[in-house]
């Protein structure tokens, strides 16, 4: 049976500090796996959607972490490859503060950075609902920005629609290099999520409504502006949509975006409303920044649930 | 020498999930206790009372847990059974994120539900100044709830008064098989604690201080009606007390409620005013919501001091 | 695509304390899974073969974490049931003292018991190249043993060699009980697991080869008799092997039996000879004790090969 | 009721590296309590019997550690004094390799260290089965050397046997002081447990079996010479006992003597024979050092039947 | 080479429950070191400035705990002494609640305590750029008054600017005792560090300005008067500047002081103006209360920097 | 001052595994720094003589965790360059069983591997009493291996002694090109350090003595040939001795031939006879293994004693 959402694109062994600090300071480091297309198909496939992921990992003890905890999480890895010649890519994240981050990457000449255009499944992505990319491919090597174009093609030409998350990464390439790659891709795509600042690199706008116009007057249907505890701004179909975020306390906030971006693909694969679509981002979200991890906080059916009734009880 | 106050029922090996997240991404549960009439009998002991505690525990490692704990807190538990043809119960407690938490029992056919009338240590209750029961009891097994009228009754006719918390738990009964039992006894209390949802499953009423009405009229002298963050209202001997909470940083909430009989019974049985019922009542909810786990922060008298020194001094 | 080996039983949610001593001195109890045939469709997927399992899990955190762990393995869950109408089954290991263990489950009425005949999927065992079961599953409930009778019926039906490991467990059922049926399940299996006193439950016998030699007289082809630190005794089509143990730092015995089994089968779907069968299985053992868990240290092929290099490494 | 066992000294808050090394490497130290007689009255306690300790703590959290400890093992404190004028006592141990040790006190001036005669609650004692002391308190402190001579004699006086354990501290007072003071209470005691070494600061002698002679010329009917893992030897009612050591593995060989004399006592005090005293002394030697801490690994009577199951299955 | 800052006083190691609660539930403590002259050592040089730091250290793990975290952040330890006749000193600090906590010293007769004027490095202070005290050591002990006065009048005589930080401990001397000290200390300092409670010890005054006014009439030059989260007021040549602190999630106050008298005095020996130096004081405290412990989360120019881009970025 | 001893190479972070097993199970890895040549810096700074260090480390958190490291060990690093143009190396260590361990670096490109010639500190080694190198160096690039011959030649230029441990990685080169290199390495240096299987990659020899005699004869006057828990044959000054090794329970072995020539070299800087040197190498190479980490075991001089006091101590 074919997956409704296929994505692909480089997922890291993350290691980051367990207590805020200098990361000198930390006596071990808390180990996980991180990849903001990998995040997304967890988020989708935990909503009771199927989803696939493909790309490489190395032949490594990080690799196989990686493909453990996607197998385990129910992600389709048929076409993964175990690239023996090349490591795993590694991202360290230094929690310096409550709110101040740093990130330093092992990832020059990782064997996920190795993604080429014959690694592209393109039956699987004819066969999809949805196609989900982000900008990181495109920065992370030259064969990887051409497996993107040729996925990203495959789908177009089969009428599959193409979801594209900017996700600029400040470490991989210029703001120039990577406005110029995004607007590109944009046009090409049928949704479109971004931050402000992530639309201001491909568009001008003063705010959240007018980025949302100005994306989509590049061609995508639906543009969903994020602006983390603010809510969101949508643009869908036309229309329109201003979205509040849910109020939780926040332990940490990374792949709140791929949360988003995996509860409103988790709706729309199964044909439901604009309205449906931004309720289950928003609580996506809710529930990845409220769990430390960038993907572990992910909700399932019956947390949408719980959080729905806690809510709604008012002497709770 | 008899002890301040006697309380009975189930205790239980409690886990949970060291950080917020899916209980299954643990590696590790922490283990303890929990049982509502047993963390109130700490909170009174820490507070300086003597308490005594029954009722029927496995004989296995979690049976013993549970009798270490209370005699650590010098709770005393000279008629607590030791059944050895039930396991002790199992709560887990999944602590989903900041604010949502799922539970799930292992308690069917437990030692704890074994209790039964026979277990009733009749001369302990007599002798006692306060007998204090929750609504648990009355749910757990048909012999309990045997057990628990038994104990009432004894306490009636020997004119020691009769607490009752509530305590009602949706995973043990419907609100209308509790409202119905938990009228019955209500009306048979002296000491009354509910929450206002609590309080309308037995009695209608708008705001708090029309429930404490309600529940008064049906006999308690004392209603203690609970509001959280938001304090308390109280009508005791016929005089409503508005009580406020003190301002913590809350990491547990759990447990605050027995938290807050403890105070208000350890005043009670030295014969203070309602005043200082209420004072001790607030500042030892206080305590347990700023610690993990149901009992482990309770306050002995030199924390009250350290609370009220720390809100007197105005600069620190 | 078929799998090499279908098996299938009652997998638990297992917790056990970190450090050795008594177990309600623990904090906190480390969490895992464990079943006999799970832990050997692990084995087997690890050293590169195929393998599905079966059977029910509770619709609570338990059940989802057995599905998570086997499906990161590689294990194929298509025909496991979630039942809601049953929690999982919980298994406590105390680790008493370094040599010393007990095991209390919370098992009377588990999901994974109400395992039935209409469970059992025959097209998938049809199409297997070994069926691999345990006297365990003949033990929990009559459902459960039906469901055991029917898949090895199905299998022999089809000529699928059924592979059995007596697995005896004093909690759920008497010697007697035990040794009638499995005495007819031995009948029925084409390769037989044993240690010396599940062997003398079945068969009488003064030493392994003699065991081994009365168990083969009832049918079984190949019959393994596993000595632990002593090795393993074979009886192989005919043939005698004594198969030396090697000798590693023992750190947890538990699972070191399903190890053997998934070596074993791990070459035979491979229609390797028995020498190979057994060096694999004594291997698989030895990663396997080397390791806390019950199937976390189970080798892949690439550790096969450190352990070789290891032991001929006369210097190291 | 009278407990079986009444004994008394310094217990102190105890603090250790948790993983071998340098102490200064360690990031947290484990917390836990240890006092030789204490450790003592816990050991007979788990094994049924009842115990009263006494003696000097702190009112600090180090002091409300220790009584609750102790409470919760079911040794009663009704004469435990806590001293507001001092600190509890602190023992750091530096576990500088898997067999190397350093112990380095904050002991001075300690709320332990204060005991003195008044103390002695002297109907307690004599309506015990038996005093147990050790040459610790006699090192402490004046008043507390003072306070047992009192103990001593009013045991005597009351027909209670003494049991001495001589316990040789190094950091507490030279060999030379010790032997005078050691031979005193030697002369006044019934049951005397002490190491070869412990037992030559007292008397001469080549080998155990002299030294057991020696001792016992001195007054003792009970003499128990401690070998470690090569057992103990025992002159007993006027007849050797050479007595081997259970084969385990040692994880933490500190409070094994503690547990020798806890098992020793608690048949005594049962009037058990002396293979039988032997018998539960050496079982309890070995849980002790099988497990992390002074006492945690002390048995209960369930674990004697699970260690004599163990080595009694051969093939275990 | 000189270094840019001399400071000296007694450096205790640190233990600590790691969860709020009371302290003897932990079942580990945090281990690590602390003292108010030489977090602001720490703190100076992480700022890229030289600091020398002297004192008496036990010759235990707990003094080479000291001098070796204090020789890793790169403060001179030339003249540390470590004394073989005495304990390094310890703080035990239980964190009560979140906002609560208790501090118990183990340091009568420490090593730290008999810091003397013969350990004063009279040349090392005559090179500096200034000499930091605080008050805590003249109420250590009276030989630690002598060098703390013979330290100041070396640096006086050879014209190093003084920096007196008041640092009032009630656990050490009364608010009068500390008062006519302090007073006396004031007049001699050129750079005075207090909070409002702290300023009123030694001058009369209702608000910050007047109090900085109040010890500014004494004689030094530059006056701060910490105010925690709502900033600092300073008199600083003459001028009064209001300083406000930068919000961010507090974990632990403590050490907050002393970072901003590091980030002052760093400024301060560059001979940088006011502004900047109350810049990076209050960036440094602000550093400190994020991360857990006294100094380890003092910050290095780099993170002076990233704390800057992250407030400027205000979509961030 | 000049150091005793003087040494250079790279020097990474070391990441492990907590527990043995696949890395990929473990949810954090413990964190510390490791290189050949700064491990027996560290160890002949504990055994009280001075060390400097020298090398290249990135500007990161790791490279200041080995920095930080170092200087809290007392090694000096005055000509240790920070390097912003490269990452500082990783080692990530897996524990696969109690025995078996694989290693992954992380390393090509590092910062430590860009040392060069213009590195070297010329007139620190001239000043030194010894200068200590390793193969590794001459492995990991080409302007490494130039600033060895460099600071080889400057040291022999002045007279002072080279001691030279092979140190052979199999990660770095094969047996061909480093036989090669370290031939000529050998010729150069007075002192050797190899296990036997080093040895074979210069010299042919059936035993350690007739390795020992091989290696002596291309020039050394010391050779050391180490054989782990076997102890150490050396021909030193023309005298063969055989030194057997303490028997101490192993815990990881990694760091021992460090230790060793640590210890060797501690002695031999103070100029003390070969026995003594044998005596105290071998000492410090126990420590090493019965701590984890690298070089975190190392003795100081009180540790030497009490191994000896241990061993010496029949009864203990």
């Amino acid at each position: 049976m074919s997956p409704d959402l296929v994505t692909f694109g480089e997922t890291m062994a993350r290691l980051e500090n367990p207590a805020v600090g200098p990361m000198r300071h930390a006596r071990s480091l808390d180990l996980g796996i991180g990849g903001a297309e990998s995040n997304t198909a967890i988020g989708l496939a935990r909503l009771g959607g199927s989803a696939a992921w493909f790309g490489r990992v190395g032949d490594d003890e990080f690799g196989r972490l990686i493909t453990t905890a996607l197998a385990g999480e129910g992600v389709r890895l048929d076409h993964t490859v175990v690239d023996g010649t090349a490591p795993t890519a590694l991202l360290f994240k230094e929690r310096r503060s409550g709110t101040l981050t740093r990130v330093q990457y092992y990832r020059t000449g990782s064997a996920g950075s190795r993604l080429r255009p014959s690694d592209v499944p393109h039956d699987l992505i004819r066969a999809a609902r949805v196609l989900h990319v982000t900008g990181i491919t495109a920065a992370i090597s030259d064969t990887a920005r051409q497996a993107l174009d040729d996925a990203v093609e495959t789908a177009r030409d089969a009428g599959v629609p193409v979801s594209l998350d900017l996700n600029y990464r400040s470490a991989l390439w210029t703001p120039a290099e990577a406005g110029e790659c995004l607007h590109t891709l944009v046009k090409r795509a049928d949704l479109v999520f971004a931050t402000e600042q992530e639309a201001r690199l491909v568009v001008p706008g003063d705010d959240p409504a007018a980025l949302a116009a100005a994306l989509a007057a590049l061609g995508p249907r639906d543009v969903l502006v994020k602006r983390g505890a603010a809510g969101a701004v949508a643009l869908c179909e036309g229309r329109l949509h201003v979205q509040p975020a849910h109020r939780v306390p926040v332990v940490d906030p990374v792949g709140a975006g791929d949360a988003f971006a995996a509860g409103y693909l988790a709706e729309f694969v199964r044909g439901l409303p604009v309205a449906d679509r931004l309720a289950t981002a928003t609580a996506a979200g809710a529930y990845a920044v409220t769990v430390r991890g960038d993907w572990e906080g992910l909700p399932g059916r019956a947390d949408l649930e719980l959080l729905k009734t806690a809510e709604n009880d008012v002497t709770r």
